[in-house]
């Protein structure tokens, strides 16, 4: 198979649908704030897409790519709020989301700016950042309610 | 809200991952083959983005938006084949699918071309149709087993 470029349209456009902007929370006693933020840029796409997402991880040159054998899907997974601040939100900056998705990514870019500013490692900062989160569109389930994850905050020494 | 403009390979990375190629079939005693051939594209997205299926159907200049209640999801769909031939062919000729979905399509333009050349009421350009229509990923569950349809045929008087 020869060499296929991916369009930074079809980028666009294949997240719009198959994308998703998350921002998980996890406790964590070994940090002060008690909760660990975690923000993820990913595409599920199923297994006969395989030569597609590693496409698309050329496409971002970050992330990883995992296998789900109970989905027998394939994710394309950016963690790094790094690599996110540097090579997905400009994507979608220059090549905007024209749905839903959109309102989505906006908050996850604000989150993520915020967590480079390190404001997640302090009560107010996280609260903010929890407030935004909580905007997103659920996808999937949470594990933590928004009102246990502000009750841990409440509890921390400033 | 200003008009929105969708870039063409936007279009053709949003139908990757929620657009659908589909031939149907269903028995119709009137038809000197028994069956009738129907083909269809689409593209479905939650009810929030009504105002994106609507840009799609603006960008295809045909078919037609259905609510569906049950799944709270907007279908754009082009089951004309006139309209399937001139409008929404061209475009992924034009700006290719780069996944699994491209097979779908060319079975799909195939058994168009096929249909416009009304093989699809005669027993052996039918057969032809079914065979294709059967290489397809199945999309949701077909009404009508391949046998069934092919038994349908062997009845059929030349």
């Amino acid at each position: 198979m020869t060499a296929v470029h991916l369009d930074a349209w079809y980028v666009t456009g294949i997240v719009e649908g198959e994308g998703s902007f998350c921002v998980s929370f996890n406790h964590r006693s070994r940090l002060n704030v008690g909760i660990e933020t975690r923000p993820s840029f990913s595409i599920t796409l199923s297994e006969r897409d395989r030569a597609l997402i590693e496409l698309l991880q050329d496409y971002f040159k970050c992330g990883a790519i995992r296998y789900s054998r109970a989905d027998r899907t394939y994710k394309f997974e950016v963690r790094s709020v790094e690599e996110i601040v540097t090579r997905v939100v400009p994507q979608f900056r220059r090549y905007p989301l024209r749905g839903s998705k959109r309102n989505d990514f906006e908050l996850f870019a604000l989150i993520c700016a915020l967590i480079q500013q390190r404001r997640h490692l302090d009560p107010n900062g996280l609260r903010e950042i929890i407030e935004l989160a909580f905007q997103m569109n659920p996808s999937g389930k949470r594990r933590l309610a928004k009102d246990e994850l502000l009750r841990v905050l409440e509890k921390v020494k400033v």
